[in-house]
């Protein structure tokens, strides 16, 4: 069976400032990757957050970050191996407990923005990151397709999920072609929905230089920061479905 | 056989700030509340406290207090039972995974400061901080002997731990004679640890109006501040072994 | 002439979060308070608004809060009057130099929230409040209309503007009847109009219980948290303008 | 006549956490770089340092950081120039207004840690933090001798103090040699004070590859972390004043 998870992140208000559309993401996605209070998300903004993650029967993974709340974590940031193992450790930490007050058993760990950027590229930050993840146990780590981060989860013996987005182009070596370079991001919905459905029915997606290549990933990464990311989330779940593609959370596809 | 408990604020440095003398502290408690971030402590700081105790035999617990580094969790800050709940519940975590990571149990939550204080006073707060507790599962909770979180904790159905202060003057109801008033503070060595070898032993203390009340504390807070401190704690470790009492965790003593 | 002040509270996005419709208030405002990165704002987000204040030609001014970002200011902090002075201080200077660097000129001083509040009730706290604003010099000092706020403005030999609150209902002694009594908070937008303008053309205001009480605000305190919100700003700036009133900046008004 | 500045980095205590030797450093420069809340520091902090300075004759600068607590500010940081514009100029507004209340001009800027180091590099960041400086008016950069902070307090013109290091290796070129390279620290205190002598009196230093090249630096950069800091800066005062060079603050060599 062809089963394929769809992802966003969520829960990234704070304090008095909302954030996204949580709950019309909700309707789409498998697995939610919910702020842990370092770049975004508060305690009780993490705690609504799972709840409603709950509710849906979405997956809760913890989305840790630079401790950069004005950069929304977005901004690169020097850490030592050391330092981001602590920093991951302790938002998974409360992460989980949040989860566990719920009852709910935290799925994944995917971290996010500049750390998520950095650690794809990084090998020693991808370790510090899987073995964190390794330490707290029974977890999933989620990064970048093709990036380091595969390597540092198999590295710390945990599954790796990779992930891909709808509207990003790829290389032919199946990396991310960068945003700055022309055509590094794909408008059209069909064209996205195509895409996806190609990775998760033929498990191949065709490269700026017009090679298909093979390319499998566990994940799709969904936006909804705004109405027409909340609608090509919508189309991608709906294209996957019309295409017998089932939509289930990592721990369906990676246990 | 007559145990007690004796527990200190540990882990309370911060990025590139150091407090207190926890290596030598460590030496005469059988508990340590470990700073989880919000007022003190960072998580590379809470990793190495976390380590040291764990190398000196110490019982780890949760040390949560106020969001408020610049205060160092000691100002009052007029929170919802729904704020405390969250962020009692998502320091604990943090430390929980910390201690996980180091193959240790968390044995106890002990509010800090401001947190600690108002928690004695407020019922709808001491049974916020209760509950997530609670959700955690498997933990104690400590708080001031006498206050309302031992109420709040029994309503939980979680066990309490009454902490007393070996250098403070008690009423005659058993609650603590406020810091303004004169006499609050006992500075004698010695007096302090007549006290405190008379409440593991007898379960009793000498009130402020010359009563001998029944006081019996499953706990008693240690300082390491300065030289003075770790001096008495050394001498309270001191004259409770000389008196038969055996110092050890919350745990032994509760579970 | 009658002339009066109407301010808003401005600037309160951080970071990636947004908050308000500043554009639409700084059309019926004349002087803005503009948060100063301890309960919100951020250092960009100070320039950009002083510089759309600047633009809509309203007078700027600092509005400093808690340190308490994901409070937003609004709860209760036991501070001393040293501390409260520091990090009022603090704050105006990061506000005046943003303004300076625009070639504005700082025009006063609102305290937020909590602050507000609190500095209302406590001589102390608006002590220290009013010896920050007098010792950057130049500013005038805006606080709630009837409170201890004006005894210590006159006591820093500084100029008070008294604000007022067009959706509030008052006692006979001058005072905010506290939000949670019945008929505290005024929804009509008529009579909210009708208000305000015998306040600026009158100089009285009807007392919840019946009675009509001297009051002449210099300013009143706008919203624009949401769609009604900016309705009633606009509402009342044209009632007042139809009246006759003058709507100036408290520099106007005051110096 | 001769004349150099002696700077040190004081006033980084936080809260409850005090750091550095500063009243002992007070003794020995005439240039004080005082940290502004982001890296270190608090407004009470920033009060009582200037304070301090005041007392004892030292002018002050503003020591503006990233705003990062738990790294100290000395982890690299992405940031976009506007960023590094508005932070810059939000911290010498807050240390302008604590020095304003005191009756004292504030006199430099020198960035801190990573914000220093970046910025030497880097002439997009240089240029922000010039003109940050520029607009608050009236102020004296300072930064790394031989770096691109110079070229951009020129094209900013403003006037630039160039800084040195007694106990650093310099290459032929005029630019630091990196930490990591063998030699680039020198312990030795003799060696230390003989080459400040020499920058100040004939306007050289020898580099690492033995040749003697033109270095003549505004300001010696002075540390009080420690007792050997402390005796480094005493007898790098000392050798100065016995060798005829006079020990005064920026304001009387570049203005």
């Amino acid at each position: 069976m062809n089963v394929i998870d769809l992802n966003s992140d969520l829960g990234e208000s704070f304090g008095a400032w909302t954030m996204g559309n949580d709950s019309a993401v909700l309707r789409y996605v498998s697995s939610a990757n919910v702020a842990c209070g370092f770049h975004a998300g508060d305690p009780q903004v993490m705690l609504a957050t799972a709840r409603s993650a709950k509710a849906a029967g979405v997956a809760v993974g913890a989305h840790p970050g630079y401790p950069d709340l004005v950069g929304f974590g977005r901004r690169n940031l020097t850490v030592s191996p050391d330092e981001a193992y602590a920093f991951t450790l302790y938002q998974i930490g409360a992460m989980d407990a949040v989860c566990h007050s719920l009852g709910l058993a935290l799925q994944h760990v995917k971290p996010h923005g500049a750390l998520y950027n950095q650690a794809a590229k990084d090998p020693a930050l991808a370790r510090a990151i899987a073995r964190a993840v390794r330490d707290i146990g029974g977890l999933i780590l989620m990064g970048l397709a093709g990036s380091c981060m595969a390597a540092a989860a198999a590295e710390a013996g945990i599954p790796f999920a990779a992930e891909a987005f709808a509207d990003r182009a790829y290389r032919a070596d199946g990396t991310l072609l960068p945003r700055r370079e022309p055509g590094a991001v794909i408008h059209d919905v069909n064209e996205a929905v195509n895409r996806v459905v190609r990775m998760a029915t033929e498990g191949v997606v065709e490269a700026v230089d017009g090679s298909t290549i093979s390319f499998r990933p566990h994940s799709i990464c969904l936006h909804g920061d705004n109405a027409e990311a909340v609608e090509m989330a919508r189309e991608i779940r709906k294209g996957l479905e019309t295409s017998g593609v089932t939509i289930g959370p990592l721990k369906e596809i990676l246990r």
